[in-house]
């Protein structure tokens, strides 16, 4: 089996980078275009608080749908599970039907799950605070404690880019409005989902999310900021369904949580044995990081990490 | 934590039993009714061959839906992976969208995974094999490899009720062979598929399908029967799809990989820990064991068994 | 042949009241309750102007979905079939698959029919006007002038609870947003379309919408204010896709363009022969007027106006 | 307004030919290819018997779906419109969501009307008679007799194709098994039906099954052969129905029932006025003829058929 050193992660950067022909730069987001199509970065952290980096580690995108768990997280430490899981389902699904068919799918009174958009939303509507300014205080708060990064902050021109490309978030939320999913005030809720999306990371704080899930929610501290079965629920759900389409496919040939966005970031989460953080803008078809992908695959089987194999790192 | 023994073993199932109550027999599969409404019966076998057993053990049931899991072994062996996924995906579904408008929705060209019924008759129709009796034959005779039990067989009255209660089945499988998912003869693949779901088995010979999961295709005799890399790839599709439209909820709530049988059987396999075998016939509305499923949830936790969680019994 | 008269309009109203017990009236609209669910009211006019009325004939009601005739009619007026058909679709659908599902369907870029609310949306979008209050008043002023009453208007009890039960019209709209089925202002759209449907109207009003349709689009004083061939596609239209979920049942048991509103309005035109204006707020779990549904059946049958026979009244 | 002449019909034919360039032959019929792509031939038949043809009427291919308001008449007849509409919906629907995905809509506990093929083998299991030959017969004898054409008969090569390609009607029938809307043998309804779909008509046959629907039921000898209130509901289903997913905008073009046929052919009924045949093998891609089609718009609005017009031939 191969070590985890810098010099491996660093071949392995390479080996992945390739990839990034086979997808496109999401040219929705702001300042996004061509010229990132070949960025790869990736920081992997163990429990033990080591740190490998490789490629363009320091590279700053918006955190976009990784944002996902970090809504979910607040939402049970906020109101418990059974609540949580009355405003959205844990079952996997994807897009396959879209999100908005899916929502009005026989028997269906709430979303999927939390991964997809209308799940997400319906979490955002649940997140505490007096208004949205302080509900996204919070939630940065969270996202600051999780990463031990005080710098992470929202990016303005990315929030006025989803509010507005946000038709489709938008025609979801009133839909869950009309529904009774949605009980308090839709725009509110948009607003805030919209800014969770536009905050700024780069691999390391990613890496840093995947390694506070992977400890079982204890901060470098020592501190237990989220109980850990909270955390085994977030890392099943992100096995199941935190890789759109793909999430079947991921859970085959990387077999351990992950969660990606569709600006090429990736959380890998390996229960007891390391985060991982993933940059690479180009995506596939299904919205999942090309090289980044390609990446966590090669990680998986080189570093023996797939959680269904008879041995893995533990 | 816990320590397994068959003393907890027995406390385990009077805790569990009541949940029969939620439940209720299948009434379609020959010979069930309510009588059986109340047995349950668990056998739980490690890797080095320990076998813990308790409450109504010995009771044979039709293996039903837990037949997939052979399938899909049996098809990757005979085929390889690449092949075996052109004919079906890897993506979780369920059947929310009734897995016949799933195999028509958009982009759709085959069955979302091996776990429903579309999915596991068109691996049936790869299975290898002169004719039905001979396809069938292999699959017999791997199944009494896997669990030592030579004398497994099919249930004619089973079968016979299969093939006349196999209307929606039969719908699938034409569906499938007008898209051209189905490239042979359409009634044998169901023949077979009707046959496979007839075997007979009790708690133990599903535990010895569980450990040989959890063991990694090695069989009692040190042999290698079907590579590591295939089963990891059928434990990670039981994770995501194994326990029908509950998959998501037994993901979060157990953690490790199941497959479930309307006539009230489970398989359970922890990778490199153990496999688990239940038969318990009142199933709810999803198609799975009550007591079973509340069984395996409590043995998940209190053996400090889910996959998610930071220190598992490995 | 039954010949009409006030008599006989008298006596098929009493035939058709003791249906209103087969519905419930909307309570959903501002002042409906249980005290309306006995009215029926009727009037019908004939091309040389004779009208006949019976029962509740002055109550006013707003006029909900048989605004969507009248809107189809103003965007054909300002735009033509071909731009109009570009932006909603002509095919009959109901809403059995709800209307935002079929708006994701396969190969659907556009609302299947003006007859279903994603679709009139769509249409309100298209009419002209410099802001909402002057696409407004020109929707007034043309249906004022198809229907000679001066004194329509606006009832903004309703309206405010239009606006106020609005959430599932917002979906769709923001949808078609997000598709470019929408390309003006979602919110004025819906805006002028909650207007539309607040107006009040008494069975006269409504039959003389019939009339118009059934005279081919000339006004009393015998001007063309919209030309036949455009009623024509607006009456097909109405056959097809009148009358919600029961449209094909009414163009078996009724046999001529129909459209109702969930108030328990139903505007029916014979061509070349009458048009018909019915008020019974009491509606079926489709939306259409059980007690009024009723009454046009008799019509057609006692005064053989089902345009499928081989001879009607003409 | 243009007269009805052989003359007239000559130069329709010429102007709709070019239209056949925008479809395709259906080659999964037996004999069907690319020289058959300019054919065209009509036959209109008024009440009184005066028959005018051009182009090539005197082409026979099979009657396809024509054959789903032949099938339609005879169960009306045998059972009555209660009993048939127990079995099969009146509700327009084309294909938008493929018709075996409506069978499973909420809700639909049978196919939604009888011109979509789960509606035309529901109605043909329906048919009387002590074996499928005795079935058909009774439906040729029935053909024969509307058509005076005592050598209608089936073709075996086209009869053959139908069983070899029969694969999504055989899986539309075990779906429709599954749920108990078709309770007779499914084989022997799948079987009539391919018959019934078998039979080589041409534009004269066509048009004498139009004008028997446009004269009530009555045969040339004055019989009446069924009531004229089933012929009624056969052609307003025809009308929201007849024509694929074009339903709608043939509703709004042409403005009378007609039904088209995979093989090219039209059968128009114009109630009270005239039959209408045709036959012109290119095919769009809903299935309709394109020069067929084109020569029916074009018999509307010269002829002034369109019922929804004021003043149409009547």
């Amino acid at each position: 089996m191969t070590k985890l050193s810098t010099q491996y992660l660093e071949e392995a950067i390479e080996d992945s980078r390739p990839f990034a022909a086979n997808g496109s730069v999401n040219a929705a987001l702001p300042t996004f275009d061509d010229t990132m199509k070949e960025l790869l970065g990736v920081t992997i952290i163990t429990p033990d608080f080591k740190i490998y980096r490789a490629g363009d580690y320091n590279q700053y995108v918006p955190m976009q749908s990784t944002s996902k768990i970090i809504g979910l997280m607040l939402a049970l430490e906020d109101f418990g599970k059974e609540r949580v899981f009355q405003t959205v389902g844990m079952e996997p699904m994807g897009d396959f039907f879209n999100s908005i068919s899916t929502l009005e799918a026989p028997g269906s009174d709430k979303p999927f799950n939390p991964m997809i958009n209308a799940g997400a939303i319906s979490i955002a509507s649940l997140i505490k605070g007096q208004n949205v300014e302080n509900r996204f205080d919070r939630y940065l708060t969270f996202l600051r404690d999780i990463t031990e990064n005080d710098e992470l902050q929202m990016d303005e021109t990315v929030y006025k880019s989803e509010i507005a490309n946000g038709a489709r978030n938008r025609s979801l939320a009133y839909f869950m409005q009309s529904t009774g999913t949605i009980v308090t005030d839709v725009e509110e809720a948009l607003d805030l989902y919209f800014r969770m999306n536009s905050v700024m990371m780069c691999a390391e704080d990613l890496a840093r999310v995947g390694l506070f899930l992977a400890r079982g929610g204890i901060d470098p501290d020592g501190n237990t900021l989220i109980p850990a079965h909270h955390l085994r629920t977030v890392k099943a759900i992100m096995l199941t369904s935190g890789m759109y389409n793909a999430s079947g496919h991921y859970a085959v040939e990387v077999g351990f949580p992950c969660k990606s966005g569709v600006s090429g970031t990736i959380i890998g989460s390996v229960p007891g044995v390391m985060g991982i953080g993933v940059v690479a803008p180009a995506i596939d078809d299904k919205g999942n990081s090309t090289a980044g992908g390609a990446l966590i695959k090669k990680l998986s089987k080189d570093l023996n990490l797939n959680m269904f194999g008879i041995e893995n790192t533990r």
